[in-house]
This record gives structure tokens, C-alpha cells and sequence, in this order.
């Protein structure tokens, strides 16, 4: 808990990762690199893997297109496609410097997820062409992650290519960020005692992710009308001309003017909030956006989400001053993380596992059921809504939750499997991709940073150096033994 | 050697890989996998690799767009792109269909080069569509590798993206195969004593492979008047109007009308064989496209590279028959392999390690003539002319080659380093991409297919639990270190 440091503590906080960064991205260049993924026995091989016996495969895939799954990698790879029009809260930085977050975005998928993340990085603002790009990309994809695109483009961007494509695709701050929301919502109305399509909640600010939010929110069950947002104008509500006037480029907005605030309540943020029973704040970097008096105004039991990045939209300790009883934040030095990490990489993975051809809302519903049902098993509480990302069971009972909703819909190609199953599938390809870098780090494989010590070899590399050397006193002490147990040192005495 | 193998038996002989292919692809599931490049040691990692730490690097790159390859491993990718329209001798069966062979070339790169190939399918065959999309893909890439592209869109596409991108473009069916045909050239010509500059060669096909092979022959010395290139429709000259209409589609083989065959000849294969030192045909799949008697009536101590696949134009033990000294195919099984993956996974490694705007002409030649030397020093024959994939120093020493090149041509970003270095440095990339590939294997994290034995781990696996069953007895026994002592079983006894 950090509900005693002041905002400049807490900024100097912050300037360590950026530090590390700085000194580690050069380090290694790169956060992710090509792996073999078959056995190179010896260069005989290659007449399998490439020319003369590959042949074989392609033909197969040109008879019965499908089986590009069978013969390929497709299926466990994620595009993580960027224009870098809006990267973090950084803004327009170019596609250039938006590939540290991609590749960033690529290790989660292949750490948390056991995803094959690819980060491609597309140099054009235009989202036709943004559009074009990513439906001729399709053939060697599995599925693609949208990030980091500026608004309005990203909904149509979204929007059209769920429609048009054969593969999924996301946008992880709309999708993933209104999925993870979903779940500490969840949580938190059990927390208070206070059902879902009762609430009235009031979103600040109005841009992807709480529109996304939004849909989503109302899908599980929350009622519109009850709901307020608030924008860089103030509350919206059918009187609103200025979003009438682009609703064709607005179109989500307009149509929460017309669902939304029934009441017809007008103003800004105070207005939206008064007898509010939720807050989600996904706005301006606070710590003034949301001030304590409009929470003391909520209604009783008051549960505010102040998710703006790097500060919340008001710091925690004070929103519970004023009266909160659940707080949210996006930063995981407070409780209560709104993480998308703990989203994207179970989601997909389980998306991939049965082939869904899109991911749909029942699909993220279900896992933010999941992860908030996770986290009620450890006994929620108002400082405990959310489950860590550090807990490896999130990833894999939420894929198996999202692949059995996917073959509940009819929309997975592979519909035998059940929960049990595809979490232990989706379990195993995690602990893979972990245990690999694990051992890439103890083997040197993997450098570790100066002041940092290597991990210790996992059983499974203890294994196999068991296995060679466990045989050398009984087996013939033949010639090609001898260097190996040489190198070894010390175990040759045994 | 095969020479006693009758035509059935060859091809019988082929069908192993493919029999082998169709088991193993569905066994792994792709080639390559996306792998972690740098360290987690906890979870707190990742607010370096992601946000908050992650939009440091993000923001020194926006202020200089050339820090994306110290932050990001863009330096090291590249692309393999392709459209699926000429794979193999398979022809058009689409950019699914294409996949395996793309992700085998991945595998070649990293295996071979230490260079990070991602396979890249695009879902059309309009060339000015995937021009643009390459150079859309850009920000992200160090390089690209087209592959598999028809004939003649293929020529325009590399001329253009050469001319109009930022990175190095490849086209491996045109430059890579032209490079290894030099250097194998270089030797023959050795071997009988001939000099490049007076040679008369006879083409044989006059598509996108010859077409280059020519071009880098003619820069490397070699009279075009001397030579006669010969199509589907006979020899070319001046007179060949149905080449003269389309002009401007096919300008490389209209200049070559106009170059080529000073004498003037007409006819067919025969009649541009006829006193030829040297045939380089990439045809039509033989035995027969290639009749002996054309060979008895070459110039004597003839050398021809019969390369079509999957059976050369020429059976080689017939060429030999009739008379030729050197004979060189594109088969593993008979000697003088002509093999691309000996030329582009060092070529780029050079290139990329000295971030060369572009690979020019004159760098293919530099690799060419390390591959030579490199054959010359083993000791050249008749039947070894060229070096094999299976000696690793092939690679690092054509990167310095190409890399040294680029320095000295003034289109290298990095100019600090000698051969000595860049061979170093080469090397020790490569190595590391074999040990990866060896110790995941011999861990198990790599499956090896049933009847065949994991490899045994290396010195680093060796090392890396020497180190930890090391210092048990002297270090305090704590508890920490029981259960690891336990897992390693036997060694506990010491």
C-alpha cells in the first residue's frame, strides 16, 4: 500500500522502471526474437523443413486450405498491429516509436499466454489503408491485436474488420480494458451487496476504453438508462449536437446519448456523479480530475473506478476518505489493478485453442466471470477484487472459459473439448513458454542484467543432465563419452 | 554419390523428406515460435518491458528515430514475404498454401544466419498492392526476403521496393541464387583454367533465376557478347520481336536481346550450347532437357550447372559421359550442390550487423567469393566447387565479406568494425541460435519425433548445473537448497 506517499513520491516511484528501461532495452535490443519450434537432428533435416519434403505439406494445404492449422505455426500467432497514433498516453509518436510497447505487448502474449505475439508495426495514419494491411496479412495469422490506434479511426478500424475478416480480431484498449473492468465490477458489486442492473454508474470520460467498457458493462446486465458519461463537454444526452452533428463518425457515442441518462441530467463530472453508485474514471491524469466531494455526493457504499495512467483521476486514499468503499485503480502499486495483461493473453489463448473465427462479447464476459470468480475463491474484500497476474491459473481457466462460450456460440471450428481439457492444454503451452525462458536465463541463453543473479536450471534441464550423467559409470566408457565428461568436471569422479 | 541410381530410383529416393514432411509438420505445428530475447526475473520486469518503464524508450526513439535499433530488435528481423504465386515448383497455390515454405526459410535464417525470420503471407497477387504493403511493413523490419513471387511481376516489385525503401530488399530467387551460382562459377572456372572474361556461357531458361545469375556474372567480368541466353521460343537476339512488344514489362530480357550474342545466333539449346565453356540452365525439370550430344559438342573442358529440381536437365553422370569436366545441380544427393541457403542467411547477417541501406551487386559478389575461397581452401575438384551448409564458418565469413563491402561502398550505418570483428560477432550469433535449437531439444522442450534421440545438453547446460550442484557441500545447506538437491536425485549422494 502506498496511501502515504505524496504525488512527487509517487512520481519519483515511477521514474525507476522508466530508468531500467532505459538502460535494459538496449541491453538486450529487442524483447523478443525467432525460436525453431522442430528438431534440427542434423542438416538432413532441412530436406523436412524446406525443399525437396516441404512440398508435400503445401500441397496438401492448397487441397484442403484448413490444414494450414495442421502444417503451420498459424494458429498460435497473434499480430500485435500498431499504427503508433497513440501509443500509452504518449500520443502520435510514429511507428517507430511505438515498437517497444508492441514488442512488449508480444512477450505478455508469449509469457502469460504461450501466444506467438508478432509485433508489426504499419506506416500509414489512413485507416482504409490500416484496414487493407491487415485483411492482406490474414493467410499467416491466427489472429490479430489492434493497439494503440487513435479514436474515432479505431472503431471503424475495429468494427470493420471483425466483419470482414476469417481470423479474430481485437483491440486490446477497447476489448481487453472493458473485459478486465468487467470482472473488478463484478467483484465489486458482490463486495457492496449491490446488483448489477440497479446501479447507476457514472463513466468519466468517453473515449475507447469507456465505450468499450460501456458496451460491455451493459451486455452483463447493467441498465442504460441508469448511466451517465461525461466528456470533454459535460453529460451526454439526446440534446447533444455536437456528437448529433458526427454521429456518423461517432457512432457508439450518439447512440449512448440516446440510451443513456434517462433522467436527462446535464452538466460535467459532479453532475454525473451525484447519487452515483459506481464510478469508472478512465479520463485525465488526475489527481484533481475527480475531486473528493463529488464521491462524498455518491450514493452510500460508493465504488470508483479512477483508472487514468500515471495518476488516477483522484489517489485512492482520498477517494475512500470521501467515501468509497471499493477503489480501482490502473497502477499495481495500489489494490485493485485494472490490468489488461491479466485479459489478452488467456482470452486469446483459448480463442486460438478452438479456432473461434472472432471473439465475441458473451466470450469476454466469460472470462471476466472467470477472473472475478478466481478471485472470489481467495476471499474478496474491498482491497481484493481482482486476481494478480501473477497467479498462472487466471491464463488458462479463462481460456477454457472463453473456448467453451466460443463452442457454446457455434463459432469454434474444434468444439471436443471440454473446460478440463482445454485448461490443461492451455496450461501446459504457458509453463512451456515460461520454463523456456526460465532455462534461457540459467543456461546464459539469456543474459541477466549486472547485479542480477541467474536463475537456478528447472527440473527439466536437472533431468536431462541426470540422464546423461546418471549413465556413465554402468555404460561402456566409450570413446565419445570421454569429452562429455570432461566438460562435466567434478561428476566424472562419481 | 547417386550416379548408379536409375531415374525411379531418385525420385523414390525424393519422396522420403515428403513422406517425412507430412509426418512432421502436423507433429510441431510450425517451424518457428516466438521467443523472449530478454530477461524476467519477476514480475516486476514487466513495467520495464511494458508500460510505465517501456515509454522511456518509446520517447528517445520519437526524438531520434535511428535509436529503434538499440531499443528494439528491428535490426535483426526479416520479413520473408510472399504471395504464394511461384512456390517451389509447385506454382500458384496461394499464400496459405505458401506458409510452410516461408516458415521454413525463418528457420533457415535463425538457424543459420542467427537472424530473426518471421513469415509474412499476403493475400493478393497484385503487384502494386504488395508493394505497397512491404513498404507499409517497414518501421518494424530490419530487411526483407521476398520468396516465391511469379515471373515477371517479380522484377518490378524488387526494382521498385529496392529503389524506394529504407531498408535492404531481397529477392533470394533472383540475388541469393545468383550469388551461389557465382561463387560455384568462380570455381569451376578455376578447376579447368578458364578465365571469366572469356568464357562464352549458354543460359539455358531465361527466367527470374537466370535473369540475375547473368547480372552478377556480367558484373563479376564475365563479355555478354560471348553469351546466348535461350526462352522457351529459342535463343535471344536483336531481331526477337515478341520480346521487343512487351519491352517494357520484360526489360531485363530486351536488354539481354540487345547485349547478348554478338555472333547472332538463332535456334534452340543446341545451337547455343554449341562451342559453349559453360551451360548454366534453370529450366525445365530434366533428364532430358539436356540431350549429351549438346554436351560432347561444347568447348572442351565443359562445365555445366544443370540446376532444375526436382531432377536436373541433365542426369550429372551423362553430362560427365558426354564430356563435361564440372557439373553442378540443385540436388543434395549428387556433389557441386548449388544450394541458396548457403548464401542468404550470411549474406544478411552481414548485412543487417553494418545496417547497410541495401545489399548491392557487388556485395553479392564479395559473398560470392568468400563461399569460392572458402571451397578453394578445402582444395577444389572437379567434384567441389562449393562449400557446404554443413560447415558453420560459411556464414559468419560471407557476413564479414558483405559486410566489409558495404563499409568500403559508403552505404553502411555502422562502419567501426573490421572483418575479424564482424566474423566474430557473426559467429557467436549463429552459435547461439544452434545452442538454443540443440539445448531445447536435449531439455525436451523440443520434442524429437518417436525413434529418435534427444541430444546430449551442452557445455552451457553442463555449466549452468555444475555451477548450482557445485556448491551444495561447501555452502550452508539451507533450506532453499533441499528440495533442488532432491530433484537432481543421484547427485545429492556426493
Amino acid at each position: 500500500m502506498a496511501a502515504q506517499l505524496t504525488k512527487e513520491e509517487l512520481l519519483a516511484k515511477a521514474k525507476k522502471p522508466a530508468a531500467d528501461a532505459m538502460e535494459l532495452h538496449p541491453f538486450y535490443r529487442g524483447k523478443v526474437e525467432t525460436m525453431l519450434k522442430c528438431c534440427v537432428r542434423d542438416f538432413n533435416d532441412f530436406a523436412i523443413w524446406y525443399t525437396p519434403g516441404v512440398a508435400a505439406p503445401c500441397k496438401a494445404i492448397q487441397a484442403d486450405p484448413e490444414l494450414v492449422y495442421q502444417h503451420t505455426n498459424k494458429g498460435n500467432v497473434v499480430a500485435v498491429i500498431s499504427d503508433g497514433t497513440r501509443v500509452l498516453g504518449l500520443g502520435d509518436i510514429g511507428p517507430k516509436a511505438g515498437l517497444p510497447v508492441m514488442e512488449g505487448k508480444a512477450l505478455l502474449y508469449k509469457y502469460l499466454g504461450g501466444v506467438d505475439g508478432v509485433a508489426i508495426m504499419i506506416d500509414t495514419k489512413d485507416p482504409d489503408k490500416i484496414i487493407e494491411t491487415v485483411k492482406l496479412l490474414q493467410p499467416g495469422l491466427g489472429g490479430v491485436n489492434l493497439e494503440d490506434l487513435s479514436q474515432p479511426k479505431c472503431f471503424r478500424i475495429l468494427d470493420t474488420l471483425r466483419a470482414t475478416c476469417e481470423i479474430p480480431i481485437w483491440h486490446d484498449d477497447q476489448q481487453g480494458t472493458a473485459t478486465v473492468t468487467l470482472a473488478g465490477l463484478i467483484n465489486a458489486l458482490k463486495v457492496v451487496g449491490k446488483k448489477m442492473n440497479e446501479v447507476k454508474i457514472a463513466f468519466i470520460g468517453c473515449g475507447a476504453a469507456n465505450v468499450a467498457i460501456s458496451r460491455l458493462v451493459f451486455a452483463a446486465g447493467a441498465t442504460p438508462a441508469l448511466c451517465c458519461f461525461v466528456d470533454t463537454k459535460g453529460i451526454l444526452h439526446k440534446g447533444r449536437t455536437d456528437i448529433e452533428q458526427r454521429k456518423a463518425e461517432f457512432v457508439d457515442k450518439w447512440k449512448l446519448c440516446n440510451i443513456s441518462n434517462a433522467e436527462g441530467r446535464t452538466g460535467g463530472i459532479a453532475e454525473a456523479m451525484k447519487d452515483a453508485d459506481v464510478c469508472i474514471a478512465l479520463s485525465q491524469p488526475g489527481p484533481d480530475t475527480i475531486k473528493k466531494e463529488w464521491i462524498t455526493a455518491m450514493a452510500k457504499d460508493a465504488i470508483v473506478f479512477a483508472c487514468a495512467n500515471p495518476i488516477p483521476e483522484i489517489w485512492p486514499w482520498e477517494a475512500k476518505e470521501a467515501g468509497a468503499v471499493v477503489v480501482a485503480t490502473g497502477r499495481s502499486d495500489f489494490p485493485n489493478q485494472v490490468n489488461n495483461s491479466l485479459g489478452f493473453p488467456g482470452i486469446f489463448r483459448g480463442t486460438l485453442d478452438v479456432r473461434a473465427k472472432t471473439i465475441t462479447d458473451e466470450m469476454c464476459i466469460a472470462a471476466a466471470n472467470e477472473m472475478a470468480t478466481m478471485a472470489e475463491e481467495k476471499g474478496l474484500a474491498p482491497d481484493f477484487i481482482m486476481p494478480t497476474m501473477d497467479d498462472v491459473d487466471v491464463f488458462p481457466r479463462e481460456a477454457a472459459a472463453v473456448a467453451m462460450k466460443a463452442i457454446e456460440q457455434g463459432i469454434a471450428k474444434i468444439t471436443d473439448v471440454t473446460f478440463e481439457q482445454e485448461y490443461a492444454h492451455a496450461k501446459k503451452l504457458i509453463m512451456r513458454a515460461r520454463g523456456m525462458v526460465h532455462d534461457a536465463m540459467a543456461m546464459g541463453y539469456i543474459a541477466v542484467p549486472e547485479g542480477s543473479v541467474a536463475p537456478k536450471p528447472s527440473k527439466m534441464v536437472m533431468a536431462a543432465v541426470a540422464k546423461v550423467t546418471a549413465k556413465k559409470p554402468q555404460a561402456k566408457p566409450a570413446k565419445k563419452a570421454a569429452p562429455r565428461a570432461k566438460r562435466a568436471g567434478k561428476k566424472r569422479a562419481r
